[in-house]
């Protein structure tokens, strides 16, 4: 199977075996890790009690949308078997249950870190915290990396071996799987975060006037379970199916544009296996230096993957690859694949400054919001808001570059080659994501079992890292997902035999017009259903407050459930539709208008797709950090008539990051991947 | 000249001084209406004091921003004439002069008429004041209207008189010219009143309790004069725009892709000609009934010209264009044209309903809003947002339709001509449009003379029929910016040969996301400096508070000079940047990455643009009208918690509907006029 000399002296058989080997492995990382966790001492009754709570109602929410999902992907496995093949459909369900297990197991370990994370902080010192974090966070990152791998090498090498005639088309429907959970996940996971957010800040600290994560407000258990579902089991679907998307995309896009190596479509594979295994040293060399400086720990893993990732990737590719390769009719050097893949890395690494100048208090976009809080809530918002409009170009323009200088060195398998070289961290950020939610409930959980002061500050400083991360890996997913998208589209283009849309054909106008409207129509249903949610939220805990008299001088408790089974019942039922809209469009545009108007609609996603997640997940961002800049002692501080508008602010900026920015990044794919699908039926 | 039998009747200079006739028509009911105006009794001196302040600082503003705009305009007459050519050159001087004509004229008109409509409320009633009103605002509705045929037609017969080589390549000078002025004065225009709107509302009525227009608020007099410089000369320079961008983009068309009559050229003056002539009729329709319903009286002036001008432009088309045309190879009805014309008619009649279900008070989205208020500032603004991001959907859907349908019946010259189907209400639109600041002032007139609550209570019957007017011109203002951009577009790849802009092009996309970029970036840029001029204003009104204690109870005048100033200066500095952006990123796209990057630009700039403009222009509207909602008593009514919240998204929408997104439209078109200036360049 191998094609050129340097190969010779390995088996055909063990490049094979590498990526599912490299994926099994992070897999048992996984495991040995969750062992570790659970062996780290466990805390007072009272902190366990709380934990308790924060795992019910996690373990409630997800069940009931996971049986929701189940429903519908019973529905779409029938439709796929018998439209298209049973291929495609067996794929769908390995793509879909490997993302949902990912995702529970996650979460599972996230509710049980969060308390030991506490404790190590109460008992300890920051160092152990940080590490049962940080290492908590990891099972995530490798437990997304390293199912999302093997649900596509391993299905791949399965349909090889069965001789299935078009291996590649049954992969969509892996794609398809992932896609499908991950935009449940996104959207229900995120309705239910933010109302449960919204709700108990707006009540709680303006209304109320007590401190977050009190344990007087009966949102409060609400809000700790929102954390692990949105951003936990959330944020690793979505960025599961990013993973897989870009490696199913490119892995298509090898079979009809590249010949010159039997290798090539192994090739994404095993770059993608290496990189977890130097996920796995970068997760070990996280430690915490002698200055005490956590975003310097977490940043030093990211450091040591990457520079060990792109040692490795060089000797690889030249001996993969040989020589040149004949990629789209033309000889390119093969060692431009490796080249193209670094561009992606390092549009990775440009974006994280970007999106940290955007959303950190220390630079002047926050700090402008900060200060337009001082003259009242309208002029926040509309600081806010331009701010995030504003924070689009920078990104794009990074984008744009990135595709570029990729297509001038392997035409559009460079811009594959890209995504591929993006996802090579994906491990280590879902990682640094799932930190954050396990930081901000050790936060909770120390504030609400009335622990001194210090702990708090103790979990507060590992928290606000926290934040930091997850910003950063907002602005990279949002760079994988553009680019990812647009590997799809070409898939699909080329599927069809190079088809042409043309600008000056009316149906791509038509389709590009419907396409951008896709991104709108799912936000303002997720805006609506987080507004809703919220609402319902505040005249709960206002009701309470009411009938339930002692709760304000800790005499009597809240019910803390009845906000979570509020939030349920709203976040299952508001995510159906924004989550179905774009498996319907294409599709009843594909067969009415036709498919040029499709790849319209596919590209007008994009656009319009692109811009609005990078303006609602970086807009909220620095929303979110004005607030925290002015509760830092700035422009008056907490109680002040600017802290109040910066809590408005924050409320709109909630659902803007967390919620419908997320939803529209898988939105561009699913798009992309639904027309793949059905490219064979136009 | 004529080629068919119906027109052997006529002689052929008749056709051709039609147009610049039914122009110099609009031009004399303009004059003789301000001498009937300016006849109108004279009011109080007190009343008379206060417009004379309105005046001064209206006329003060805009002579500064002329003077700016001119300095900017010597310097791109020169780039013009010199990369270019000296007819181009002229056109953008005709353009941007009758362009600019038209705005100070009706602005002059406007604050005349303000008082003299306050006048007659409080002396002879409302009939009279409606009378007046209408009237005012029809003389800048006519005078948008016959200026803009006049530059067109007028520029056209000289060129062709004066023997010039290519004269519909100079007509594109008109276009840019009058799309200059339109971007300068809806972004100058649009900062100053927002500014002064949303600091005195932040400020007046959330701080220091004071009513709406109170003369104690010492920024009273700036949001009266921005009424005017925004609504009045702003709009009026758009809607100048639309019309001759339109106009000029059939034309080329007409000459690219028709063949088979020799009046082609002149079919798409003359059917705007006619609509002057009808629009004119239906001024003179306007009449409050016996039931007194004013929104009746208006839409009644509408009605008449549309069915009049539908019963007229049938004979013409017959007549002018005999049986068949050869459109872009095929032969087509000429009936056709006559057709696609009624789809944009139809097209602007459809999108009056949506619009008014977005924005008034009597439908869901508002109420929504209204009540998400009560649970605080937060869920209003997320209420708000996901409104103004659901309103995109029925309105692209509209747009696409009529596309679709005017392109089954003559191609992409169909779509033109329901361009100039669309523009034929647009004197009476502008009348309409421009009814409302001067009711505006006269009710703020009547607050702040003091004069008795029912007067006050008639100038609000006839402003709130003004805000539905304005959220109706908005809505078919959007569907005209989107049908005429998507023409210059088709004129661009034309001119170029047939340029062919693929999906599959690396170019198109990064240009597709460029163009994307505009948008979002001038809309960043405008919210800004809006935010920045209200929070100066907010500090001024504190300043003058406190350091003129009378004012509050009326022993002492605020300093209203002080806060026009501020306004006029930041307006005047913040516009630049965000009115130059389209005008540089194309020819830097054109010249670096080429051709077809620069149509994937424009494609990219309308795509983006529609949905934010849209959303921005109706979603502004929503809010404003939640607030007025509750201000009716509704959920608490003045001074309740939900009052307050709804404030908070009224001034969030006031620079959304009435700066940023009036700014976006013109912008789609902008770039699509500089790409068409430079394409011979390429």
């Amino acid at each position: 199977m191998l094609d050129n000399t340097y190969s010779v002296f390995l088996p055909e058989h063990w490049l094979t075996l590498f990526a599912p080997g490299a994926a099994i492995c992070a897999i048992l990382y996984g495991f040995i890790s969750i062992k570790w966790i659970n062996a780290q001492p466990a805390c007072t009754e009272q902190m366990q009690a709380i934990a308790a709570a924060i795992q019910e109602g996690a373990q409630a929410y997800l069940s009931r949308q996971y049986k929701i999902i189940a429903l519908v992907g019973i529905i779409l496995f029938a439709i796929i078997a018998f439209s298209l093949n049973w291929e495609t459909a067996g794929g769908f369900v390995i793509g879909s249950t490997f993302s949902a297990m990912a995702g529970f197991i996650g979460m599972h370990v996230s509710v049980r870190a969060n308390a030991r994370t506490a404790q190590a902080a109460a008992y300890t010192g920051i160092n152990r915290a940080f590490l049962i974090a940080i290492r908590g966070g990891s099972i995530t990152g490798m437990l997304v990396a390293g199912l999302g791998l093997l649900a596509v090498s391993g299905y791949y090498e399965m349909l090889l071996a069965s001789g299935v005639h078009e291996p590649l088309q049954a992969m969509i429907g892996v794609a398809f799987g992932a896609s499908l959970i991950a935009v449940f996940a996104r959207l229900g996971g995120g309705i239910f975060t933010k109302g449960a957010d919204v709700g108990a800040d707006l009540v709680g600290k303006l209304e109320a006037g007590i401190p977050e994560d009190d344990p007087r407000n009966p949102a409060v258990i609400a809000d700790q379970v929102g954390d692990n579902v949105g951003d936990c089991a959330g944020m690793g679907a979505d960025l599961f199916e990013s993973y897989t998307a870009s490696i199913i995309g490119t892995m298509i896009l090898a079979d009809i544009l590249v010949t010159g190596s039997n290798n090539i479509q192994l090739y994404p594979l095993v770059l993608v296996g290496i990189s977890i295994l130097t996920s796995i040293v970068g997760i070990f060399c996280i430690r915490i230096g002698i200055n005490g400086n956590i975003i310097a720990a977490l940043y030093s893993g990211l450091i040591v993957t990457a520079v060990l990732t792109v040692l490795i990737y060089y000797p690889v590719t030249q001996w993969m690859l040989g020589e040149t390769l004949i990629i789209g009719g033309k000889t390119v050097p093969s060692i431009n694949l490796f080249y193209s893949a670094i561009t992606g890395l390092a549009l990775m690494a440009a974006l994280m400054p970007v999106t940290v100048y955007y959303t950190s208090s220390d630079y002047a976009p926050v700090r402008y919001i900060a200060k337009a809080s001082t003259t009242g809530h309208g002029t926040n918002v509309i600081a806010g808001l331009s701010v995030s409009m504003k924070a689009t170009a920078a990104p794009i323009i990074l984008i744009c570059a990135s595709m570029w200088l990729s297509y001038q060195l392997a035409g559009l398998f460079g811009i594959a080659m890209a995504s591929v070289g993006m996802m090579s961290l994906t491990g280590l950020i879902v990682a640094m994501d799932a930190y954050g939610p396990i930081t901000d409930n050790a936060g909770g959980i120390v504030e609400m079992a009335k622990l001194p002061e210090e702990i708090r500050k103790m979990t507060d400083a590992l928290d606000a890292v926290g934040n930091t991360t997850k910003a950063v890996t907002k602005g990279s997913d949002l760079g994988c997902a553009g680019l990812a998208a647009l590997v799809l589209f070409s898939d699909y283009t080329t599927e069809l035999g190079g088809l042409v849309c043309d600008l000056g054909d009316i149906r791509v106008i038509l389709g590009l017009l419907l396409g951008a409207l896709i991104p709108y129509l799912c936000s303002a249903l997720a805006m609506e259903a987080v507004g809703k949610a919220a609402g319902d939220i505040v005249n709960e805990v206002r009701r309470q407050f009411k009938e339930i008299p002692g709760i304000m001088d800790y005499t009597a408790k809240p019910d803390y459930s009845r906000a979570v089974d509020i939030l349920t019942i709203s976040a299952i039922k508001k995510m159906l539709v924004p989550a179905l809209l774009p498996v319907c469009i294409p599709v009843i545009v594909g067969f009415t208008l036709g498919k040029e108007a499709l790849g319209g609609v596919l590209i007008g996603s994009i656009i319009s797709g692109l811009c609005l997640a990078i303006s609602m997940s970086v807009g909220g961002g620095a929303f979110d950090n004005a607030k925290k800049f002015i509760e830092a002692g700035h422009h008056g501080g907490k109680g002040s008539l600017a802290h109040k508008a910066s809590i408005t602010g924050d409320t709109v900026g909630d659902p803007y990051k967390d919620t419908a920015g997320p939803a529209v990044n898988i939105i561009m794919k699913i798009v992309n991947i639904i027309a793949l699908l059905i490219a064979p039926l136009l």
